[in-house]
């Protein structure tokens, strides 16, 4: 009925704003509560870590954290929020030190923690964002057997994931296997432990089917990131455009562009050899991105974020309430809708 | 009477060595444990923690552990073992960070993790030992919310302490106070960590008690290695003596000879103010020591270790069994015991 159509989309644009003004509400009590996380002395452990955290950062995995204890069943109440700043806080840990690892000198804008403090205190103010991290986990009196087993495993995965991410960074041989085992670890894990440490915190209901959300919108995620570093609008991707083939990254596009090796021109083997061997430059940027589109591999990145992200929206089906299905549909879409 | 006199003697000998055999076999359970707690890949994340692992160590704080655990009235089993491998992780990993931070070359005669892997190695292999110190304090079903907030705290001093040290380094006005407060953090924690989960993993008695037995041996402990520093034999100290004072480091030593500094000699305060400002060189060693020893600050310190000890000691009148408060007593007599 025409009414119908016409109230229909009005009725979806009122629950989304109002999901999206859910959303901001919950990243409004989750800065605040980071902020209150951070003691104020020593000041040269504590003064990096302020810093970082005031430095912004969308708060994507806490949120997730807060959606998902909402979808278990929290209250009206924040009962979710320290776990979703020990979230915050491993998830910001792993920033600076991998930042360190990566001699990245800026991150949103403003020199990275080592730049500006020095490599020791980037070093000692991340070992601390973790004891803080578990200080905050440590608010929740009930379930803590099962936050601490996730917090542990998805601590390691993270650690896991990154040491295998540098491992390929000078090998030769990484089939898409590896790179999807590699992106499980470091990427999907602490989307993963967000989604689980909001269910436990919330009682412990659908815990698994939060945890296939949050993973495969944890890889649709980090192949999204993939391919924007080169197709992205430099101003809206506030990265380096390319630098993913400067560094010799074993990314997605990487990977599949590679399976085609064998039927590539002598001149595009070059370039991918260049790139394998951290010796492309800026000039080669435009070239691998002209080669990835014809080959296919930007089409087939967009297909695979496109499967991820329905597998992780199949999975909300066991969400009893469609009010909180549809919050974590939104958060799904805020995230991988960016220019794909 | 006569057999009385000549009997003790003999039974004492006799659980002495029975105390010293059980604390063996914890040692070896500990060991076992901790190897079997690494994962094998990828390589590049665990090979530097069996490094360090594989290096040796007395395990001072895993064993004391076992013998809090033992003390609050853990039975024959290995109940406590899993959060002794937890205290050890989180000790060792400390090392590996401060060794870069200290840019120290070698640790228990071989080169530091960082020196044998490099700094991105030692950085990221250290952050994991946190995670399988997590994974094992996890192992424990029972009490996790006050295994998790001791955990917690424990990690987090031990941080601030660590910065409170390097802080102090180029401060001129360290009081007692402040040094006090500075080896609180930067050593007691861990040894009260290590006492408070012994005494958790085993119920939860005697928490306080434990602590406070941890706490004072703790604060002896960090005496004594500031004293050995000038006053130990080399080959049995197995660090360079005098190293404090080449690094200008705030130890009890230089913190009470400074608060003589008045009544120095002007050729003194001027070896003070070297030390100080991290000029201090090899020649100064020997000055240094024979300054200390006229002032008294080595006579000082060793009344101090003592008192300590005696504190430590008498916080054990609450340990129900004799023999249980025997083994704390003669694990701070070896950790204490080291020619003062």
């Amino acid at each position: 009925m025409i009414s119908d159509t016409i109230v229909e989309p009005r009725h979806l644009d009122i629950e989304r704003a109002s999901i999206a003004a859910a959303a901001e509400t919950m990243r409004q009590q989750i800065d605040h509560a980071l902020s209150a996380s951070v003691p104020k002395a020593p000041s040269s452990l504590y003064d990096p870590v302020r810093y970082i955290l005031a430095a912004g950062g969308k708060r994507v995995r806490p949120v997730l954290t807060g959606l998902a204890a909402k979808a278990a069943g929290a209250g009206p109440n924040t009962s979710w929020i320290s776990a979703a700043v020990a979230v915050e806080l491993l998830h910001t840990f792993t920033l600076i030190h991998d930042d360190i690892m990566d001699k990245a000198e800026s991150r949103r804008g403003k020199p990275t923690v080592h730049i500006a403090f020095g490599n020791d205190a980037a070093i000692l103010s991340g070992d601390v964002m973790i004891a803080l991290a578990l200080e905050s986990l440590s608010r929740h009196s009930e379930q803590s057997h099962e936050l601490l087993e996730e917090f542990s495993l998805g601590f390691k995965r993270v650690c896991e994931g990154q040491a295998f991410d540098k491992e390929f960074e000078t090998r030769h041989d990484i089939s898409m296997d590896d790179y999807h085992q590699m992106i499980l670890l470091k990427t999907s894990s602490i989307f993963e432990l967000a989604a689980t440490l909001g269910a436990y915190a919330a009682g412990g209901r659908i815990v698994e089917p939060l945890r296939q959300f949050a993973r495969h919108t944890g890889l649709a995620f980090q192949m999204l990131d993939d391919l924007l570093d080169l197709t992205a609008d430099l101003a809206a991707f506030g990265k380096t455009i390319g630098g993913d083939i400067l560094e010799g990254k074993r990314t997605f596009l990487y990977v599949e562009a590679m399976g085609q090796y064998s039927k590539m021109t002598s001149g595009n083997r070059t370039l991918m050899d260049r790139i394998a061997a951290h010796e492309a430059t800026l000039a080669d940027v435009p070239l691998a991105r002209d080669l990835f589109d014809n080959l296919g591999v930007l089409q087939t990145t967009r297909v695979m974020i496109q499967k991820e992200t329905e597998l992780a929206q199949s999975a909300l089906q066991k969400v009893p309430n469609p009010r909180d299905r549809a919050a974590l549909v939104a958060f799904s879409e805020y995230l991988l809708g960016r220019n794909i």
